[in-house]
């Protein structure tokens, strides 16, 4: 009823080939919050907005890219019911055992049809923050440290068989396709944007041959003027910027494409178009493909179709 | 799973003293768009980003308030099933038919605690506007009519027994808590605002004697630029601004409230903080009643409390 | 030629009752720069976009308000040129030598008819900042300390006699007035607004019976976002906030009026409007002098025309 | 004293190659208000805040580029003193009559070193408009028809000798040197941005072998998100975008370079930076001249050095 099962991106876990690096674009220049370490040599991180303990994880490895991405549901219950869910619909699934990740309950992780390792949790400790307490303030000195986004908002992953990823997420999972992009003959679908909530998306595909690629996680921004001060950050940081400030067609957001020192694309993004289960899949077709993804300048940069961890 | 049941607000009945004035307002100042006259003599309005038939619906009449105001439920399944659970849960309901409302189908109407007249609905005509149709852009000439906002957001409504209907929208409606104004003892809601989605409400209550009234009907704006636009506007057309623009301490959000030509209190709203039902209900103390309110003044101005329709 | 003579405010000297108080206020709250303290006890700070030494300077006094207020000009020539010129219009001047104020040359200080002191002064040492260097950077971590304006914009006193210190400033002084508010006979002038540049204004005055009154000193925000943040950090910081954010009628400027620990009024102020002398005066009339100053509200607040230090 | 002599860049002649494209290009997509045409065909057009007759006049011709760029001046004789430095400088002068532009008085023209045509003029009609009238308000509904910049605000050049534009503009018109970009020696400079105002510029130059070429012509817009707005029109009309929405070191200001349909380019430009004649010139090094023009993306793209009309 109203918001059940799966609520939101709850954490991704990211690729970095140089931990020292990682570590200061993502805790300094990015700004997020490091809430810990764990034996593997993970680090964690939250948004100065986010009242969990954590959701960026990094994990120092040879290659870059996302080894996994999960999801909060709202119970065990629902964990346990989405788990035989996926299973009935066939696809295998694993426990992972509580404190795998710091602070984190148990997670059930699949692979979908794209090749990605997705994961649904019902537990993650709430930390006491300004945000959290009673009588938040709308600002916090952590809310201007870095780029200081609000929260991890979305990723958009590459890989195969997105039509399969969709009919898993809309079918099993409960989430509702709020944009799509088209291929040239009308029918077949280059992009998939999907929603748990009433955002304009929580997670999105591109189809792309190779599997289990990352285009980007996002990250959010409260305003237009944010994502400009997030510029000029990365300049003065020497940010490799992969593309903007612009507006996206798709779902109206305002955007940076960039890049972390191991070549992961993030975005820091703004926006404050909403999505509903009842409403039709709002449809860009291949001719106008170019203004869905860069609304300015109505063409896909090479980048954007290739460069991917 | 994910979003089900209750959706969104979907529409709110207004009463005006004068409908010449009233059309004016909603059409030319506010910058709706008519959609339709029923032969009650209802007008009808869409805000220009909002893909259905109405959200707001103007009747004439010898005192100012709001009659009822509808939600979007994702099915008839659901309609049925919440009706079900409605009149379980001890509360009356009856069916209005198709029809009665320009556009609309059968809704489930029934009498909250509070006094409130509440409605559930699953169909409402989806129109064909540049928003909703192929590649829609982020502009259209509507986005600048007037005040323009995009979508009927919420309603604060004034009444008693507001832990009873807390009780009914969080317990059979499926609503969560997003933030709460304590009284002094602690103990005791001022305030509660809740919602059916990741927004940061839906709708909230203010303890009050006197039943079933209005505090005000908010409209959501872009971006505090068009907070301050809207201020602009109203100053020009004399409309008679109760408070802002400032912030809102609970949900963050910068806002106007103003009055319509009858009296009805409105809202411009803007605001990125969302709310998730796994999160606890932020919780304002009765000493920052103030902020809870008016961030900046730091303090309730008279008709905050007093001023209802 | 084109800007010559007086340039713009260069520094305002405020009374403040407690130092202690009021260099955490003006350091910390405010965000400026402590850039030294005289033997006089004195402190001095500049905004972190200024360049030269210092813009306000605090002393510590029995009552609140402004001992005086410098203008930067162009050169000693000037600055021997307007002495003269002041003389020779019949108002006595005096030569404060260099070094009194620390980093600043020698200044012509003398009385104008609304009572207050005026000074005119050829040096001010420049800084050797971020902003001053080469390849200045748009931001830099000043920018985000406390409310932090980008400059001492100008400042709006009260007094008697304002047109002839019109005369003055107009005639002598080579400023133009750029706006004006208009008394009830529609040939009184309320309030007069000057510039020498090609600001909205660098200098105002109230018709006010008691002389050398000070209404507010102001800092220059880049953006309305700019001045809610410094709403946000006003109301953190417990700042006793007078009006605001609101707009200006006058210069069509986004604001906040609000008050330093004794009392001082002082302005958070955005706004792009130009003005340049060729141009008529703009002028508000008495019917809409509520508009000209707080154009939402439409109307005066008590202690616009009377809260003065 | 203060502002004297020449005061602003008044008005500038456009060739357009078709000029019906033309004037809906101007007229209709970035929103100027046309307000004459003349025997010779050439249409004249004003922003929405500016309140004399013209500002941009186009004429219809078989290349692109600029015929002339005038500045106004303060009185009749500012106008005789600066023909007569001009002339005394060493360079010729030539009268046009008034009434040669609608509404406009007798100019003073010359051609400076750079090969562009420069025109002094101290008459043109003041129109009245809803800015220019008494009690003027922030907006009117020009304000919001196409792109709407405020004013017609600077022009950049491209041409030889520019240190001897520099001499004539700085040391006989009385302009001030505000920010200067560097070659790779050190001591050439690439670049020079100029200044009659407290703007941060009011005219630039950049060194090209070939004489009298325009660079762009820059619009004021009053705000980033006016930026945004501006750079979603250009899609939704299919204007080229040769850069942005983005930042240039230089000037600090937001910007998007574009093209008009004959290829001029043209600029839509916000920001709040001011200069004054006694600061020191900002200097942009030769290792940072990416980031002087294109904050964000740290270096020049081909277009901007290359393609000029």
């Amino acid at each position: 009823m109203a918001m059940t099962g799966v609520l939101r991106p709850g954490h991704a876990c990211i690729r970095v080939l140089d931990m020292k690096e990682a570590t200061h674009f993502y805790g300094e220049v990015l700004g997020l919050i490091e809430t810990g370490r764990d034996s593997f040599g993970r680090v964690y991180y939250r948004a100065w907005d986010e009242i969990e303990h954590n959701s960026i994880i990094l994990r120092e490895a040879d290659s870059a890219g996302m080894d996994f991405m999960g999801f909060k549901v709202d119970s065990e219950a629902s964990l346990d019911r989405l788990e035989a869910d996926v299973r009935a619909y066939g696809i295998p699934t694993e426990r992972i055992p509580a404190g795998d990740l710091l602070q984190t309950g148990e997670r059930v992780r699949f692979q979908i049809p794209s090749g990605h390792q997705i994961e649904l949790y019902a537990e993650k400790a709430r930390l006491s923050t300004p945000q959290s307490g009673n009588n938040p303030p709308p600002w916090n000195p952590e809310a201007e440290r870095g780029i200081a986004p609000i929260r991890f908002d979305h990723a958009l992953l590459y890989g195969p068989d997105i039509e399969k990823v969709q009919d898993l997420f809309v079918n099993v999972l409960g989430f509702h396709t709020s944009e799509q992009i088209m291929l040239e003959d009308g029918k077949t679908q280059l992009a998939i944007f999907m929603a748990c909530s009433s955002k304009a998306h929580d997670i999105a595909f591109v189809r792309h041959e190779e599997p289990a690629k990352l285009h980007h996680v996002s990250f959010y921004m409260e305003s237009w003027e944010k994502v400009l001060r997030a510029a000029d950050l990365m300049s003065m940081h020497k940010i490799s910027i992969d593309m903007g400030p612009t507006r996206h067609g798709v779902t109206r957001g305002t955007t940076i494409y960039a890049f972390d020192p191991s070549g992961n694309r993030f975005e820091t993004f703004a926006g404050v178009q909403s999505s509903y289960p009842d409403h039709e899949t709002l449809t860009w077709t291949w001719d106008e493909v170019g203004t869905a993804v860069y609304y300015h300048d109505r063409q896909l940069n090479p980048a954007f179709l290739g460069v991917v961890t």
